[in-house]
């Protein structure tokens, strides 16, 4: 016979997105969560009774659900709020709430640089008639609170995306571009270019995120002469809007739910 | 100025998977799906006119919605369907499917086996008063596609969970024991583990994640003396059930997405 | 002022490899191994003294030491000589030994076929001139304790590489193959295809893994009369032989250092 | 019967890392590279004729051999070295080099800031006697080129690690503290501590690991009165000096190789 010892249950990699609307500045946060709940729940395991265990997916909607009154950037406070809502139920006699907050750096009022693996390419071939040079960055992760779109776009049965004159973008610069002839630095061009997909993603509306790549490559073809042709993959790193309504709450437009898998895929390459 | 060349949209790491009824036996696919479009965007890129970009969530979508008709063993026939699908649509050129089938290995007529980074562990705390040992196994991936039901749960304003009578579960068993004494033979011993917990997990019904481990737990304290003590850790590898009918389509209870984040988790320790 | 509380020292994710060679059969083990000691160490906080700090160097080396005479699949008996060996150390009050062995399934008597994210894949381009089919196997992991040479390549000022008449061969086949015409079923296509792969790995001798790959190419040429073309990708995941004569013990050509980063890698693409 | 095509064969994710000593100012190159050689091999693939199979062994050291001497900031003028040197070699028809370079932010004169996952964390436990706080910092990743030293360890059968005056150091802190009280401004109070971590780091030298960590519990306790505990998990992320007089040439002690296994293992925790 086997006697139940310490037990928890609930919910893991809980992720969630955050915009706090600011008269000047958004702040972004984005949070990973983990709610682990203890209890009287010793017949769920021996006997299969059911009526003390708060589903683990109850405990994830929970977070989105108090996310749009009570997160700021204090997540002591939130993890306190959300401890403290499950252990007023009956049944719960202990809430662990571990929150982890991915930094993002700002740039500017409504956009930010992701943390992450960003880095500088290059691919030369060499052969008897000498190197072929490709160079480019990697893993350069914005993301914008406003200035995208997606409307006017086809539909068919399988089509439930509603239009959105305004949304959260963000990507994962990937671009790769030809130098013909190699610049002199190639370090202070590598910057240049690095900062001009910057300022672009940031400053230019975007009617898609082929639209804004389009301005990037625009803007690099513009001030960089050495290069000929770019190339880029733009996945759109999809963060959803959580629909509050069923839980009787209304929608803010802040809370999001940041998803990995899938992501939308764009590529292209533009030459001169 | 800038010339768009070569071009693609869609969406990459759409998870899918899908249970194939039979009447002795039962096949479980577990599908990576990508889709690639071409086709004439320009004016997407260039004036931010999306009239001929087909949304990436609806080729998502379009997966999931095909996939109840279409999809079996036969990854070719399926891919070759999606791409039929997407071409005789005004607009597109072409499409590349990429579809990866992660491989399970059939243990009974409904039980899974999953690859991955199976292993046997061991953990030994020596001190001055001798060694202490704890043994496990992590990484034992299993899924079912019946046998598991969750109903008669509590119910708050952020529950929307329906209720299960029969449901597909897996997870990725992690376990330790605490051997008080080492068994002569320790491989051997841990065989018969692992043998024990797989048996449990496809042949005793449970009415939850929490029902499922103790089952396992009781079947490991009734055959192997040499345990005095078992620690569970079972997340719910959840895969959603995916509601055609937004695409006028019947829900025939065969198509899922599979998700890694987030995940239910349950943890216990049971002892003697 | 601060006090010193709990305290570990060692290291983590040593990676190490046995083969136990048998008259019939080989075993073949592989563990990844974390020392934690803990002891008087408090001078080596509070002063910089580093006096009774056994290095983590050392900590990994005596894993490898001692793998060679105690090393067998007793792994618990293992992590106990190591422990032991600690706290035989003056100094030294503590130490946990954590083992984790990756599964490897046998497949005939010097071959062994890994865990990990096995799969079978396609990617079919669809445009108005009708589908186009290419499928593929990816992650199949393989290795063999003997069967593969490495002798007669060339030298420069840079190649300190011993030649090997026999060596540990260990890959992830990732192969794609171009079917003109679609066979009837092609998930039994499939099972063929893999089979060859692995009859030809572990059946026939190679003198390189270029060799190898070419061996099991002209196996599916051979066989299946569908495939016009083959690509594979095959890299040489490494075993480093440690030498062990530093420690003043003889080379028995059994303990080997797995090595994730850098990689072998070959390429190839066949066809008729 | 099979006809070869199109192969490469080399050496991919070859870790190095440069540091560029200054008058003023180190620089600190991290790379990551890839050699892919084809040449006129056939005779491999067929006879098993290794004479003209550059091992993909020599390719990787080439990479270390010619960074001494050749790599600087301008990494397609080394991948350019690179192929030349091999598309020099009879046999070899062309080279391709790719390199990433993982970008590190400049901190003071010797010290970066690594990107990744950095992270704030905190853990709340909620019960009835209300909730208990502990707060802390991951994936903090941060490199000096100077300033630590390991030396005075004691030594055994199995230490060959040689006494370092002076080394680069690198480590990703996690450290988690508790909070008896909250602060009111549990931001500002975090941003002070990554703060004081920062700085004690860079600026304090340090006999060890262990050494440089208590500066920086030290530092904490000085500073933040509301923290009465603070643990750290500090892993040593090796760059193990490459030995090029195996290659004829002098150690300048600039060049390394980053391993990302096995790492050195530290933990402690403080208290007041």
């Amino acid at each position: 016979m086997a006697t139940l010892g310490a037990n928890q249950w609930g919910k893991s990699e809980v992720r969630i997105s955050k915009v706090l609307r600011g008269d000047d500045n958004d702040e972004f946060l984005d949070l990973t969560v983990q709610i682990l709940l203890s209890g009287d729940v010793e017949l769920a395991f021996v006997e299969g009774n059911n009526s003390a265990v708060l589903p683990t997916d109850t405990t994830k909607n929970t977070v989105y659900g108090l996310a749009q009154e009570h997160l700021s950037t204090d997540l002591e406070a939130f993890a306190a709020v959300l401890g403290q809502h499950f252990v007023a139920r009956a049944g719960i006699e202990s809430a662990t709430i571990a929150v982890k907050q991915t930094r993002w750096q700002r740039l500017g009022p409504t956009g930010f640089l992701g943390g992450g693996s960003e880095g500088r390419t290059t691919r030369v071939v060499t052969s008897s008639s000498g190197p072929a040079f490709t160079s480019g960055i990697e893993g350069l992760v914005v993301l914008k609170t406003t200035g995208s779109a997606f409307v006017g776009f086809p539909r068919d049965e399988f089509t439930v995306l509603p239009e959105a004159e305004d949304r959260l973008l963000a990507t994962s610069v990937t671009a790769d571009w030809v130098y013909p002839v190699l610049p002199e630095d190639t370090t202070a061009t590598w910057d240049r270019v690095r900062q001009l997909m910057v300022d672009h993603f940031f400053d230019d509306w975007s009617a898609s995120v082929q639209h804004q790549g389009w301005t990037m490559a625009e803007a690099v073809f513009d001030s960089v002469a050495e290069i000929s042709e770019i190339t880029f993959h733009l996945p759109n790193q999809h963060h959803l809007a959580v629909d509050l309504t069923r839980f009787g709450l209304p929608n803010d437009g802040t809370v999001f739910q940041p998803v990995s898998q899938p992501y939308g895929d764009i590529r292209f390459t533009a030459h001169r």
